[in-house]
């Protein structure tokens, strides 16, 4: 039986280096790489999976697909799936599709022809018409159906978690304050879970909802303020809400903690060089882009899946607005 | 001669259809591609740069070199690279390099095996050694040599117009607090400008500056505030530098702005929520990515370019710090 050995005995190369270029990993000379590649010709060298993907050009490149990379919780998400990515020598290629579904159609079209192992979407579209069950696909946050496993973190316990952080901090009368999103999505549990929470502390609660996405901030924060001024605490669906909430309050003399409290969802702030620091449920996004990654190569080989939905465990990161 | 229409003819498509399928751009069923592509052969249609690149397989990716995606700078930045990229059909690979010179050496060798057709590059290595003057690679804001071609916004001009803006908020003994790479960046200019400007105004100044990471912020703050207690303004080398010196001066009770002004560079801030809003010289990100990218299409093209930097103006963003 043939063996890399005999392929590197033959290109006059060390082993190290046919691995690399049967991987397409690391940097090697062209000329080098020829010999290489005329070396496997000649044997007719196929020994393993690597190697077999190598010959059927397999891609080793996954799309991902946010949004918009500029927000700063999908920066940092993007920097680590980058990152993994780059441990077995996979690329990424990256894409803004917020509002350009047709972007997402056609990242699809490239997976089934091949040119992308894998799709990692933070996707608003339901593309579940378009797609298989066992495709190369992993979701983060956004969950459609039961076809797309899904990865994102507990917002369900976050939510009962602010909550709870919400009255510890002396909120007697607390607001959730969010969006609705036309497609169900993973992320309205983080009102569930404050809902589900506050009913079994028996604290009376506020439930503040607009359509997504919000387009009028005056009108949205001008809104909450008039009707819900005797609300003293306030869990906001994501910082970015927590603060353009607190900067208004502001406006109108609301002091924040004072007068109301503040917890926001997934952390952002990755430093505290900038105020008010949110007290917030930070989402673990270094593991969640890990896991992924791990689901995603599991499915581009074709293994099955123990779960539809992967969530992992959130932590209150206390700040500076409870 | 053979033009697009016969081609959707042999085909039984639309015009549209058939340019779809040789930009490689937007959706088109599996099957009716092979019809356009079968259709291309038999007629042996050959009209045009675009249709050739595409018979010779011409990548259509560009890939995107930063430190780190996960810096608000440069998110911004690939936001709008990926935008001027996807108006062409093009598509980006994301690489965070920062540590890493192996791996922009590897995406050297894919351009090579012209398996992406061009860089986009803020790279810390000196890779002018590997590459040659008409490759088609743009660099941001680090200028190694004459023979990569760089977009940069004016640091010179920059620098200048910080400490115009110090003094004329009041500061009598500006300071300009930096660090310095190993191999000449375009950034040092920030500094040129601001010295020569004190000079030409004869006005009193410090220059703080260590090598280029700065691993220890506590040496290399606590150092800044023990030895230039006389400064009344800090002109920062960006928004960064200047958001842990205000934290580390208010530890100290020196106020921003009442005892120190302080002016930025980059202006990451792009909203109002977090504070303090450090006054800043703005780059002007989206033209610094639109430009590098009609740039790049022009090396890709094999055209020659006027110059070989480009510096891009930049204005003043008053903030709470000045």
């Amino acid at each position: 039986m043939l063996s890399i050995k005999d392929v590197a005995q033959l290109a006059g190369v060390a082993v190290g280096t046919v691995s690399r270029v049967i991987n397409n990993s690391g940097a090697v000379k062209p000329e080098t790489r020829r010999r290489v590649e005329q070396a496997i010709q000649e044997l007719n060298y196929v020994p393993n999976e690597v190697a077999r993907n190598f010959k059927m050009q397999k891609s080793k490149m996954v799309a991902l697909l946010l949004p918009s990379i500029w927000h700063p919780f999908f920066s940092e998400l993007a920097y680590y799936i980058e990152d993994e990515l780059d441990r077995e020598g996979y690329k990424l290629m990256l894409c803004n599709s917020s509002g350009k579904p047709e972007k997402e159609l056609y990242y699809l079209e490239m997976l089934q022809q091949n040119k992308v192992a894998g799709i990692v979407g933070i996707t608003y579209n339901d593309i579940e018409s378009s797609v298989s069950t066992d495709i190369p696909i992993v979701s983060i946050d956004r969950h459609f159906s039961k076809k797309i496993t899904c990865v994102t973190s507990d917002n369900y316990e976050g939510g009962r978690l602010a909550l709870r952080e919400l009255v510890k901090a002396g909120a007697r009368k607390p607001a959730f304050m969010g969006s609705v999103t036309a497609v169900y999505s993973e992320t309205m549990k983080r009102r569930e879970g404050f809902v589900d929470e506050a009913k079994a502390m028996g604290v009376d609660y506020v439930v503040y909802e607009k359509p997504d996405p919000v387009t009028d901030d005056d009108i949205y924060y001008g809104e909450f303020l008039r009707d819900h001024a005797d609300v003293d605490g306030v869990f906001a669906i994501t910082d970015m809400f927590a603060a353009k909430y607190i900067e208004r309050a502001r406006e109108q003399n609301i002091r924040v903690p004072e007068d109301v409290k503040v917890v926001g969802y997934d952390g952002i702030q990755d430093h505290a060089y900038f105020h008010p620091l949110i007290s917030t449920i930070r989402q673990p996004v270094e593991e969640m882009a890990r896991m992924t990654i791990q689901l995603l190569y599991k499915k581009i080989r074709g293994e099955s899946l123990d779960l539809e939905t992967y969530r992992l465990p959130v932590t209150f990161r206390p700040g500076e607005t409870t």
